[in-house]
């Protein structure tokens, strides 16, 4: 069924099982207790930040297979993508995984667009066992997005870290697990931010018309929910949401985290927080996801947001449009 | 329901409507005379290739839902990706178009990838209306990819020339036309070829591989269908795939074409033919489908295929992964 932007799954899609790994600087913050690996070296064994990136994704999905019982190859679909040009994590990890493929692109809302797509196909009967993937890479987004690293370009105050990290989660009809009870596809939004350091202000507005949307389409309100959690605005974007969704009637200051202000443990002195479509595959599919199969949390709204912008786009004098793709999630549902 | 790779829908969704543009060069071909729009200047009025671009996919999408007899803003969900970085063309045409977006990346395969996936959306009950949409442009894919221009660089005689133009369709469950009866999802697949400039010697591969899934899901053979349509393999790629379907136990050569090879009127001699994501959209969507209206011809496997390489991969040593997503597609069913 379907109203307004919000898709209901009648009969939820469970998120069954998940699987993370992240960076050294993203395990030391609040996740990094509940990552399946926390590595002590981002290389993760390769010789280049790309190969080390479909390295971590490709880790990703595997563990979260296993961490549901299965094989890789009992995947029916794979819903992934990634920052990098042409995706080529996502595309060269379900090259070594062969299972059937599903290329995504919704920059950092890529987590939450992937697990819409594959509770999508699991409740139209066509998958038993789908996947939602998605990681990111500090030191490939940076040499493809701004400056190689080894020029110590000065960061600017209003930006964030690309996290280094991976999360993917499987989504089946059958078994034990978080649901997928409705998903808000998002629209493309443009308030005309043209500064690319400042993602968290580009971003925040397509936030804000999601959640809008979302509450609109479900007849629900902030307080309905244990937490509303934005992908990766930062500190900065997490405020100018709050901001936005008072402007619309919502005030979603009591129940709302955002991942990238909380991944890292010095959010909010050095940086505006964490970004990069890792930052919430990582904090949701460990952390959240933990919380939720304790029922610690039993109703979550989780909107990850993305900024579609190229180095081409932005060469040219465009500014910024963003999405944010939304799906909610209860826990202890059967 | 679902065997093996392909997903079959009970009450198959149809393509009600379709809308296309195309360059000069593609307007020459067999093609021009059923597109909407055939273009005398690829720049489509606006100031850079990459503008041209967005404004032919959002012309398709637009006269689409025109041709449905619909406002754009009747759309539910669009599907979209193109080959430029981070998709910016359907990021940005989605923007204009202001409807749910769910941006794909399946570099040349992405039309069947949208198809699929806004079939499984109807067929679901979630779209009354998606489109699937991409396009390319062959000057902002030249840049991107290859050399500028301006460089006025020697293309080899494996090479293939990216179509200028777009195509879109409209899905719905409703209504008359080209009923989308299976989905078969392509794996990535990759016989190791490094040379880009032979992308039809690279893709074949998953071509060969997505077709012979899809006769083994199905239980049919190549005789059963009227038009075997692959994406934009190019003269040289169409062969090497019918000898590896033959190798497969398949001899599809009585019924395949590759829209690549038909293309443009020279094709064969001064290139292998068309290639980038909007050359099988514009043949498809207006060539293939009037015949499937007029029900010249009444069943179809239409097999798109990319190359999910970038130029950091090449650049790193990495052969060419690719894919092939397929439909099938009846005329006249109701």
């Amino acid at each position: 069924m379907r109203r307004g932007d919000t898709l209901f799954f009648s009969a939820p899609p469970k998120i069954i099982a998940t699987g993370t790994i992240a960076g050294p600087k993203e395990s030391a913050g609040p996740a990094g207790r509940y990552v399946d690996r926390a590595l002590s070296d981002d290389m993760f064994g390769e010789d280049t930040f790309e190969r080390a990136e479909r390295a971590m994704l490709r880790y990703a999905v595997e563990r979260a297979a296993e961490n549901a019982h299965l094989a890789a190859s009992d995947i029916e679909a794979m819903f992934s993508g990634d920052l990098l040009n042409q995706i080529i994590s996502a595309s060269f990890a379900a090259r070594e995984l062969d299972v059937p493929f599903l290329g995504m692109y919704s920059a950092c809302s890529t987590m939450t667009e992937s697990m819409a797509l594959a509770a999508l196909t699991a409740d139209g009967g066509y998958a038993k066992y789908a996947v939602a993937a998605t990681g990111s890479h500090f030191a490939s987004a940076e040499r493809q997005y701004r400056f190689p690293l080894e020029q110590g370009t000065t960061r600017p105050p209003q930006s964030q870290w690309t996290a280094t990290g991976a999360g993917a989660c499987v989504i089946s009809t059958e078994g034990e697990g978080v649901s997928i009870v409705s998903a808000t596809i998002g629209r493309v939004t443009d308030y005309g931010v043209t500064d690319v350091n400042n993602m968290g202000a580009a971003m925040a507005p397509a936030c804000a018309r999601t959640l809008a949307a979302h509450f609109r389409d479900t007849d629900t309100c902030p307080d309905d929910y244990d937490l509303i959690l934005s992908g990766d605005l930062g500190v900065l974007g997490s405020d100018i949401l709050r901001d936005l969704c008072r402007e619309k009637g919502y005030d979603i200051s009591a129940k709302h985290a955002d991942c990238g202000a909380l991944i890292y443990p010095d959010a909010g002195r050095e940086y505006q927080g964490g970004s990069g479509a890792g930052c919430c595959a990582i904090v949701f599919n460990s952390y959240v996801y933990a919380l939720m199969r304790s029922a610690r949390l039993k109703r979550v709204l989780f909107a990850a947001t993305g900024a579609l912008l190229s180095t081409v786009s932005s060469g040219q004098g465009e500014s910024i449009p963003c999405i944010s793709h939304a799906v909610e999630l209860r826990s202890g549902q059967k």
